[in-house]
């Protein structure tokens, strides 16, 4: 985390900018390696899987979320200077939010900006608003790309639970395919045609419902992630915290691995039979110590609810006085489908820069490689 | 996070260092103010909250953790330079951890110390030890006094739930001085009674217990968090995060919570009677839009199980090939009651580091004061 | 200084993009407060005095520079969100570049580009060009603007020496009209005469010129600057020799206060009639320690002859292979009058970011609040 | 630089503490590789170099300078963790500095650390001592070592100028033993007698001199330093301008080269019959666009003379009142010989922190390895 709150990464260095209202929003990528051929269509597939208005369950604004490259690239290949992409508003349509431009909306941002700031746009959640994760997708699938280079790293997300209804997916084999295929992007399709019931009901009430996405990244290498502070769950906890409306993290056995003894939470070690080490359990998610251990990382993100429900709702105005606010406009009724994508974006930015950090020391000293095993430059033993 | 795991923060900004056997740990502390009367013995009594050797649930291991502060303090007041906190490795005794040299201990960080950088220290965890975390506490309890100078906070944290246990605890009124008088931090006396008899049971066992520390700020001044990628949950989970064996964090209602609908989740504002304004309920835990709302902030950290379980387990030696482990050595059977001051300095950090930022902007344009309402300074409406 | 090249500032953080010839460049300002009234036009001016094509002595390329806010901005005001600032490059003609695809120019950045890379636009300096200069410049707009909320701070900068000619400048009384009335920036109107004279010769010959730029910053308050590292000579200094041909810098005395005694060197000290202090003479530059005394801060920065020369001269192509080059496009014979700018604009986000972090412990413990003396607050003695 | 003065660098990042007169000074350094069999002679003998009570030129005070290792080393090799070096104060005698605890000394930093923190240490410079640098020549006493497993990197400093007195100075072939074989580490015999001479006069006054202190880095790869704000020079003249006492730095012509036209002044390529590239002359210093280019990179630092003089002095006391100073003490009459290893220790840090960067991203894309040619992998052209 940096002084100010846009910019993310270290050696893959993202910084976003851009309200929902204003007149767009982009990400600088500073730290892109060279000679990369760059390929935008899967950039814009990227956005177009975050990408509102394309089903009844979410917001029916309509942005194509055309991405612009201002800079960074040049005859289709990265140059290593700052990649920027801008995206334009298209579809604001502010005028749905001036009722609420003297008061705050509850469990939205617009007391905690004007508390922060003493000032703030009343054209929808400002720089608060979910259309602020365009810039993350757009920087995460670009990091996909350089990830491409170093690893055949897969990663992939899908909503674990919604509206209290959960889903039976098995992380070592789920595909993006199978993801997208189902409308709730849960690819357990008992358990989705149950989240479409709830999910219906919610949004004929005006209510709206919350979830958990879980994601696993697959082909990670051994020794990522920083002792101490920057622990490889601190800084995937700080990049899935970060993510708007997001109240809660876990990681392997999270939550529900406290209530285990220590014998039956371990994960034992045995040769993997390729030269590697593999554990026949999975509680620690892949992370040891704060570094991947080569096995599969599994972490869950917990999204609250959507604030904006179609009921009046007591509140204060812009003067602390009590207030009412009956919110319009377009919203979905559940953002965990969306946050799919933008979950993925989130792992792939921390998992690459990791990665760089320990490129920069590969090779000195005594440190492997990337993805070999310490064993394979020690002499034997008897 | 930076570029290295061991600073933290960026206007109180820690840097640790030292290993669990080695010639001692510490912390340097850059941007303490100036002036301020240090209080060493609030120091020394936070280290003793976590410290060892205190009862038959902790490690045996005796170290009484002296504070050595070798900069940045004359004449009892610290100078504005860097606060250089040592303490001195006692009671260090590598021998039990002989038989590991060449093994790797299921769940701990062996393993994966060794593949991030082809090198290890024998001599227990190194720098994965939970022994690292008294440069934290040492730390925080700094934050603590620089914090009282700014505003009324009171940083609360207690054991929530132990091997499978649950305490029922008020948030709103907890204080240290309970929690520190049960044997476990749980300050639910009869949820203690059965916590003491699952962790018996499990030491007896030669078996550990995982569980669930739960923390909360009160009198957090609105205003605080950065936006987009420093929200407040996402420095406050990055904090928690990197405690050693914590593998969940949730912020307000957390996983819970999503199985809410929104219009029952929002915690809609009203006047609270003294020209500020609270929320009905608190299922944001305090923090809208990544951003403090002035009402008490309320995280968990889940921990995992101890690792170190007094069983022969199956493992791979540092050459790849199968193995196993009998562990001994001083351990605990549950590190939870000892995490509580540990969150707490965690806590304390992330407060003080956002208030910081705060500070330097306070008062430029529209930006209000610490503390204060935005609309104490808006001209009155029609 | 950041992990990558184009982030500069901590709490006023600045992340600039953009290639002389791509689609556009601009500036990403993430820390800038809420609510101040921006006057675009004293930033339209500002880019109006760095701007190419106003004189037979600066290249021809012709630019409008109008700056587009994309975000942060709303009704006039700053949201305290990321403020984007973008230009489009509109003159950009590559085609005098093309001969140079294959081959490196001399002192340019070409082959350090590809050295690198591996890759490069041939298109000009790419990001290497001073173009990249307009982003600061844009950026220091808006930096005297918020500055402008904190004090009376005046930062001029001017042309001190070009071509061999030195000039003679009070930097006392000396104005940005001064300097602007003169066409080479240099208000001693002789030593200007003199150093048209020179340029006029060089441009004739197909010659460039260098020369240094000498900058006053009056009314900063003492105690900025951070010790050790952060010096204010040190960010300073950073932030010139991160100019395009900047190849020196000096504060206060610099080179030539080597030479003398260090009883004729050191500034006493005076009670300035109004409380405060003053020293008699100036040889500090307004830095001591590397923190600010409140007297006048006075740097220089040398900048080497322009690279581009119209003659043939041996090189290397991209095969390491013996070239030669005969270099066309529009260039400037001598960048040192359009450097005046952009000195003036890294002073003033040097100054800015060093009293905003000033700001953030103001107050605490015995630290003065900013531009009060800290005997302010001190009992009498005796 | 970051938040605070006190942490330099970013893959190999130090944080340096202590005061002159408190209880010891220190360095921790993150990221430091694993495995190195690290020399502590070697950092033993950096410290001698700089240590005072060496000769009748420097300070009479006595410092054995013994390095302690706190953390980061296990069986004489790095453990990839925080390596914690810590120097007692043994000599310290605070006595001296009594009649200065209520008045500043000009030109030092005695009132600009109270004004920034309204509280200081009267026994000595504190923290803005030049006894600080003891943690920086242990930081780059080990950098030296790390260096050395990456390239054959040779850094060389000597005093170019003294009291007046300028040396000559082979840059190509000076080295460390011709530079400490002199008494004023000015490997010209000449020049060096006469600055001998002018330095007693200065000594016998009570007054003290200033200088120049020059230095090469041979062997530095081509492609280091980032690109605008991180550029080369910027990286060094930070570090170099964080120094005590220094006022100016300049890179390859520097000042100088100011003078010259761009015909005159430009490098330029021929191939240098090895596959590589090498320019004919050197002004650029071996950085051209802010990268480095492969020949030797070179740097000067300008150091003001000593602000402790043996004369009364007119100043102002803490209460801003008008006083007088007679210094007593020990102190140099010249610190600039003593520079000289703290100017290589810095140069080290730079340019370890520039390669480590380099090496994260080299490789990826069409990035060369670090030290190769980019056409070495390039279809050849007909």
């Amino acid at each position: 985390m940096h002084a100010h709150g846009s910019t993310f990464g270290h050696l893959f260095r993202c910084t976003t900018f851009g309200e929902s209202h204003g007149g767009g929003l982009g990400v600088i990528i500073d730290g892109c390696p060279a000679g990369i051929a760059l390929d935008m269509d899967a950039v814009a597939h990227a956005l177009a899987r975050r990408r509102p208005g394309q089903s009844r369950f979410v917001s029916a604004r309509k942005e194509l979320d055309a991405v612009e490259v201002l800079s960074g690239l040049f005859e289709g290949r990265t140059l290593g200077t700052p990649l920027a992409l801008v995206v334009r508003n298209k579809d604001a349509d502010p005028r749905a939010y001036r009722p609420f431009a003297d008061r705050y909306r509850p469990s939205h941002a617009d007391l905690t900006y004007d508390a922060k700031h003493g000032f703030r746009t009343w054209q929808g959640g400002g720089r608060a608003s979910a259309r602020e994760t365009v810039a993350r997708v757009a920087a995460g699938a670009v990091a996909e790309q350089v990830l491409a280079e170093l690893a055949a790293i897969e990663v992939v997300a899908w909503v674990e639970r919604l509206g209290g209804v959960g889903g039976a997916v098995d992380s070592a084999t789920v595909t993006r395919a199978q993801v997208d295929a189902d409308p709730l992007r849960c690819p357990d399709s008992a358990a989705s045609a149950r989240m479409v019931e709830v999910l219906t009901a919610a949004r004929r009430d005006g209510d709206t419902l919350g979830g958990v996405v879980r994601c696993v990244l697959r082909g990670v290498p051994q020794g990522l992630g920083e002792p101490v502070f920057g622990k490889l769950e601190a800084a995937l906890g700080a990049a899935m915290l970060s993510i708007p409306a997001a109240k809660g993290f876990e990681s392997g056995s999270g939550f529900g691995g406290v209530d285990l003894r220590g014998r039956a939470h371990n994960d034992v070690f045995e040769p993997d039979g390729t030269g590697g080490v593999r554990t026949r359990s999975n509680h620690s998610g892949g992370i040891q110590g704060g570094i991947s251990n080569g096995m599969p990382i599994e972490v869950s993100v917990a999204f609250k609810p959507v604030a904006t429900v179609f009921f009046e709702q007591d509140t204060v105005d812009d003067q602390g006085r009590a207030a009412t606010v009956q919110p319009k406009g377009r919203h979905d009724p559940c953002v965990v489908p969306r946050a799919v994508p933008i979950v993925e974006a989130m792992a792939a930015l921390v998992v690459l820069d990791a990665m760089l950090q320990q490129r920069a020391r590969a090779g000195i000293g005594t440190t492997p490689q990337l993805g070999v095993w310490p064993w394979a430059d020690r002499p034997p033993r008897d």
